[in-house]
């Protein structure tokens, strides 16, 4: 496999998953719909925040990142925006928010393994804080801690999507 | 339609093209084999380098771009790579090469639409010197000079590849 194969997967895959977590939030996959809005941890140049604003329109999307690199047209407003390290946005967020996040993104993997790990493990608390019940965690490095509280519950992939490649996380109704 | 979804309809015509073109110039395509090098025009992150080396293990690919900012694993060697302005290094090339061009992929469009009109008449003369009989191109970018010769023929794209997202051009032999 090339790496033009390779990405092409990768993207694919990405598109798969926040398609069927947006209708698992939104009551299409036999869940009831959760109310609540999205995160989206790590912007980079904005495609995926295109592709969420498209596929949930009616929901408010908060974006995370350490700094505004993506294009204009994908920018979310000042009010939406949480610049800085997440370890520090996030519980900020946590308080203003609390627990209303129905769907969670995280494009957070770096090219650094201890690096991506140190910051897996910064976002896992306030992202637990964050969740709402029956809302949905979409990410692209596994979460072991939030995998290990009996809060959350690890989702099948849609069809399609290799196993290892993408990780979806579910926290149920209580 | 969002920029993700953008993303990976551009990525998958890109590879539909250069496998389209890679059968054409291997003879599965009801054409006469064509022998010769292939040429990529702008290595980027390697990411069609390391593509093409895998759909045509036993050409040599020559790589053209400004700078190297391709992958370590994703970079020709010394002897395949001309950096610098490709106005100036496709004539170089040719002179070393000839008319030896069995296929030619070009991913030149900058974000700025009179820079990559610029960048496309500085290739197209050397270029055009550089194919060989039978040989194809694939590109980004509509090349008109070269379409407007009449030592050159378009080719409609594979299936699923809509128009205007990619474009293929062919010598014929004589």
């Amino acid at each position: 496999m090339s790496r033009l194969d390779s990405v092409i997967r990768r993207l694919e895959a990405q598109r798969a998953c926040l398609g069927h977590a947006a209708g698992i939030i939104d009551g299409r996959a036999g869940l009831a719909p959760v109310d609540g809005v999205v995160l989206e941890l790590g912007l980079g140049n904005g495609r995926t925040y295109d592709h969420l604003r498209q596929i949930l329109p009616d929901r408010a999307i908060y974006v995370f990142d350490r700094q505004l690199a993506a294009h204009p047209d994908c920018r979310p407003d000042a009010d939406h925006l949480f610049l800085g390290e997440m370890a520090e946005t996030l519980p900020q967020a946590a308080m203003e928010l609390s627990a209303r996040a129905a769907l969670v993104h995280l494009d957070i993997g770096s090219g650094d393994v201890s690096e991506t790990k140190q910051n897996i493990s910064g976002v896992e608390p306030p992202l637990l804080a964050l969740l709402a019940e029956g809302g949905v965690v979409v990410s692209d490095q596994p979460l072991p801690g939030l995998a290990a509280t009996d809060r959350i519950t690890a989702l099948a992939l849609p069809p399609d999507v290799p196993d290892g490649r993408y990780f979806l996380y579910r926290r149920p109704e209580i």
